[in-house]
């Protein structure tokens, strides 16, 4: 691990493939460093991974799609491992149970990283050969997703030990002072929406961001930062929580049989970090708040969300690589970005739908977006844990409504 | 009971609205009328209610929002019922819960009959006042709501007594024989959506119909009926409910959880309807499937389910008041109809949300569909179960992806 | 009904098995006769049955095992029933899911009564047969078992109802002035236990008393009057229900998963009986309290619970037919009985187990008993809804340890 | 831990407490060092606890009741740990959620194993006090327990990886011929049951054996040796888990309910063993039954289960430390063993509870035994992972009738 680290995790883009696949690797190995064996094969809830699984996961994506399809007498590391860190690839074959993902006390974290190693030194055997770059590409960018998944999921292990132990060491930036509440206004009419092109490197996209197509906006207003923690204390002392004409019926249903009645890792004055127990801080963006919260909170604020439409037409004029997103295993807060990409995935009003005319892709591959397609929100932009270079305006980031264990927080919106 | 069936359930519409008062609340009667006692106090499920519930809560809605609120020196029938018969108003105070209905052996059907003509008897008085015209309108489509919900619900109820005993008896109707699979091409486009009116009596709507606005849509075909029974005996036939890569991923989870295998009430080669147990009309419209089964088999068949908005725009040139669709108490079956209306509600790919700028209405009535903007599909059409002349085509019919008490069907639909 | 309601429920035992048969099949009925088809029909949790379904199962009973097995030419009333009103004989077939018994909204009370009335003819012309007496004989006391768990089962689904309706009107007895503590004791030693006789008529018991055998005891005293409600609410008053010292593990657990307070019909001051909410009787014997409740109770009074033993012992010297009992459909509360029988089954802290050298019966009838012998808790005594002649000194009730439906309560023992 | 494992965990019995003392403190952390930091963090099941907590809260017994009640001046070795480390003592205050111990990934196994040795030498500086000479055999004796405990939740929780990893390596022992059925008979008559002594060093017993106290027997036989592989075999092919007429009514829900077909761990002709996937040794005794399963078998066999009472008179003539018991960490199997001890503990058809005049002792130590008295079955005799020593013929073992992750086994009875 000690040479791994000395490469800089943050790189320019575009970069040869080569470069890019070191950098991606790396930044994986170098957030699960500060995990140890035991950190890394717990499992705190159905939906979240151990980060050994997420560190295999991704390894097994290139040894199945890049190594056994193409390269001729590769043998797999481990017969026994595709059955353990398959995800959900149902034409893959069957699959080691979600839920039971936390009993994987072996392979060892060291056994995985070995792994990792076997399969990087055969994949860079490949990294010229242009018909499999745009594969790859994809390779990079599950992982890059799993990075951030890797650190939520940690942090949600974490929070349930009552010692509250850090995964890393608090960085403090200085604060930065709050913006009062300021719009960016956008003329109604015909947009044009989604990604152009395809999956080519240098200009990669999922296949959920196509075919780019044409929508008509009314006209309408963004809020120019999150909304706070300082807000969504004002909602709260407010009754927000306890009052039912601000919530959908099903958001309603949740708080009362869930007993929600703040964001989620909020302990009284304080709230459960990467870096442990620390002290709430009124005016960054509030985090870990479900879409029921999120649609909440903009009713009593009298707006409401953004349609994931309305916010990609914002974006134009907005750099996806900017505000806080992540370089390195430290420092994972939202900070209250200037622009609409960093600190927090914000929840939009849109149903995760298909665009017309939307083919999933063949093969096993083509599993990877299409099935998801029902009971899930959009949310858009990038948060404080999403890899620096990973996002962009058509990027459309999903979940169902009921979960927060991200970093997800509420951008408001209305009409004008 | 016995002067109340006299009269006709089949009106023209419009009409003024003291007949049409009459003949609405007539209905719902004539529709109870084949039930015991006990026949309208079960309760087969959570998402059921009781006959019994039904004939009440739709007279308490009537009693609450225009007698209460607005007859001078009203008393009510009974004060302890409001806290039984109100369904999900939060703003009308507590209420009992919605599993335990079923308990409700007391009051009777026949005190709740009495609280019908109580009510109406009152109303009644009310019915020139051209201030409550629009919410007597809303009471009225909200008893035909309820009208086709006691129908579903008790087709449920009986449904789990291993007698498969009959609501009615069978009316047997001409087979129609089912029309090779055509299709309705539709140019791509500007067009207009909603509803413009707003809730005026000859011209009702619902709120969540509303504001009318427009959308663009790339060229499509509809097929021109429905798919029938036959059809879908083959997509089980050709191993449909077992092939991961038909399902969306909640969809395979939901089948697998609930070992679904069928549409809800096939039994072998008969299925439970409202006449018992009868033997499954290969010509006639599959019903009684869900999202995810609509959705697989159109995936299976090579096509799609239509968005609202396509259903919408296609639906101008059919008559809302055709096929089969709910005249009395017999006969309630898919047929095979030729328009776009009857027989079954079709499911659309589209997510249940709000159109633009859509603004639930203050007070408890404003409960009446914004709240459920969540997790739910839109359905269009009519079923053979809808009061005829309760759709239009800018219906907005909504249910969770799993359900299929309904009269659900499917219409393909496919790119151009 | 108008004429078997003229018939007295009350008889002195023994008596010719005709009349026997007569006033129990009477008794059963008038009770069912305050209940309309709806208060008949409704199940409210699993371990409840609907009126409905006693009414037929006991019907059931000697249909099958008298009239199918033994009276020639016998053809069933209706084919399709015994697998609706088989409860869990497992030699006699599939049958119909317990939970589901609420649904049968058909047949309705007035067929189930027909079927009882045609059962009941048949079974008199076999009634001066020797042989079967003793089968009889089972029946009538199987049948006298669910007359008590009919109103227990109907006083639960009653209590469901917000409206609190009464199954019966209260009948006004003198309270018993409630006698001060005192104690019957007994010395150790070694004591016969169990039936000695088998199943012949005048000398009925059930399978689970036999064999008798002897135990030694140690000494010991009973309390000569059950816990009333005042000790009760002076067990609430002092933290009982907060003070795990008190209970065993898994009644602690029990209380805290289920929120669990007080007696299950204590409503505040009140408590929801047959006869509706009335005031809570200071004096009155508790009731309808779960054993862990009873253990946790004897344990804060400084005592213990008896083991079934001393308890059988003791009641050698008191009346099985004494004390509050049932006799009719009315006036069934605990009253606070001088003997050791009537108001209240009573907890003892002894398992449920099969006695030395006991065999089930060969048959389906060997399924009466034996099979339930795993997890139950053994009550002695007879409650106010136990028909009067039908319990005894040997008699064993059982239940599982957190149920409390039945009118179960507490009589405190302690070491001599 | 090298220096540690340099001790035979073997001791003759008895001997001064220090050296107990060390012995047993020893024999745990051998058992643990097979086990990573992953191994000994992850919690299979909510009856299950992580090899890392065993370790840590048999350290808390000591530091709670020796050190921190009865060392002058002693600080805990983390004030944060007791709520960690606590099981159930509710006298000891909150503790962290049982279900929740998998979520320990910190402390570490080798902070555990420092505050082992902490505890120990501080321990070490009281172990010449007469007066804490029973508490700290109580806590050699309840460590003795938990490592059985650790070692049956490490076997379950590996058993679900798909890789069924070994804990140890197999050590072949020759196998056992299997002897024919015999059996020991015995009197009927008064015994005496029980543990005469209470809780002295060289004598000591658990307070659920005692008050010893006489029972009376009828003649009956036990079978010389367990149920084997083979006859369990026969019983399923025999239909032994298809026939209702065998099982307890409880243990045909649960087998119906959970799928159960066959003993924990097998799968096919192999099952899995605390040294992997192994083949199924026919002559071995079967283990990993649950009682109902027990019960079900010996019905199906023409015989039953033996009452605790019968299992203590017969074992008077057999030696306790005899038999396949734990001496070390390899070949924990069931072996065939000759006497009533070791293999496999043996389900009794008696219900855990009080023996006559059995008290609780005062504070938190009373809540060892006692609150446990509902709903459990006895077990008698020791299994092949009971550390050498622990058990004796008063010994009274017990578990819920379903559970079956120890080595539970059986051994038949009849009566004469």
């Amino acid at each position: 691990m000690a040479t791994t680290t000395d490469r800089s995790p943050l790189v320019a883009c575009p970069a040869p493939q080569a470069v890019r696949f070191a950098v991606v690797r790396c930044l994986t190995e170098a957030l699960a460093a500060p995990l140890s064996d035991a950190d890394a094969t717990i499992q705190s809830m159905a939906d979240a991974s151990p980060a050994k699984w997420h560190l295999a996961h991704t390894t097994w994506f290139f040894e199945t799609f890049v190594l056994r399809d193409h390269l001729e007498g590769y043998r797999l590391f481990d017969e026994t491992w595709p059955f353990l860190f398959n995800s959900y690839y149902e034409a893959e074959g069957p699959r080691h149970a979600r839920p039971q993902r936390g009993m994987l006390s072996r392979p060892s974290l060291d056994e995985v990283l070995a792994y990792r190693a076997h399969v990087d030194a055969h994949v860079e055997l490949l990294l010229d050969r242009p018909e499999l770059a745009a594969l790859i590409e994809l390779g990079l960018n599950h992982e890059q997703q799993h990075q951030e998944l890797m650190l939520t999921d940690v942090k949600h292990a974490l929070s349930l030990n009552p010692l509250a132990p850090a995964y890393a060491p608090l960085l403090e930036r200085g604060a930065s002072p709050v913006a009062p509440m300021e719009w960016q206004s956008q003329e109604g009419g015909r947009y044009r929406i989604g990604h152009e092109g395809g999956r080519r490197p240098g200009g990669f996209a999922f296949d959920n961001e196509s075919p780019a197509h044409d929508v008509l906006l009314e006209p309408f207003a963004l809020a120019r930062r999150l909304v706070t923690n300082r807000e969504w204390a004002e909602f709260i002392a407010d009754g927000g929580y306890r009052n039912p004409a601000l919530w959908l019926s099903d958001g309603w249903a949740w708080i009362n049989a869930e007993g929600i009645a703040a964001p989620l890792y909020w302990r009284g004055e304080a709230a459960f970090t990467l870096s442990g127990l620390q002290p709430i801080r009124p005016e960054a963006p509030v985090t870990h708040v479900s879409f029921y919260e999120a649609d909440a909170f903009a009713t009593w604020a009298g707006h409401r969300l953004p349609t994931e439409f309305e916010w990609e037409v914002a974006a134009a004029s907005h750099d996806p690589a900017g505000g806080a997103q992540l370089d390195e295993a430290v420092g994972i807060h939202p900070q209250g970005s200037p622009g609409l990409f960093g600190d927090c995935w914000q929840w939009t009003r849109s149903a995760y739908l298909p665009y017309p005319r939307f083919r999933p892709a063949a093969g096993a591959v083509g599993e990877y977006n299409g099935k998801f397609m029902s009971g899930q929100c959009v949310l858009k932009g990038a948060s404080c844990a999403t890899p620096r270079g990973h996002s962009r305006a058509t990027y459309r980031n999903f979940f169902p409504p009921e979960k927060r264990w991200q970093f997800t927080g509420v951008r408001l919106a209305k009409d004008l």
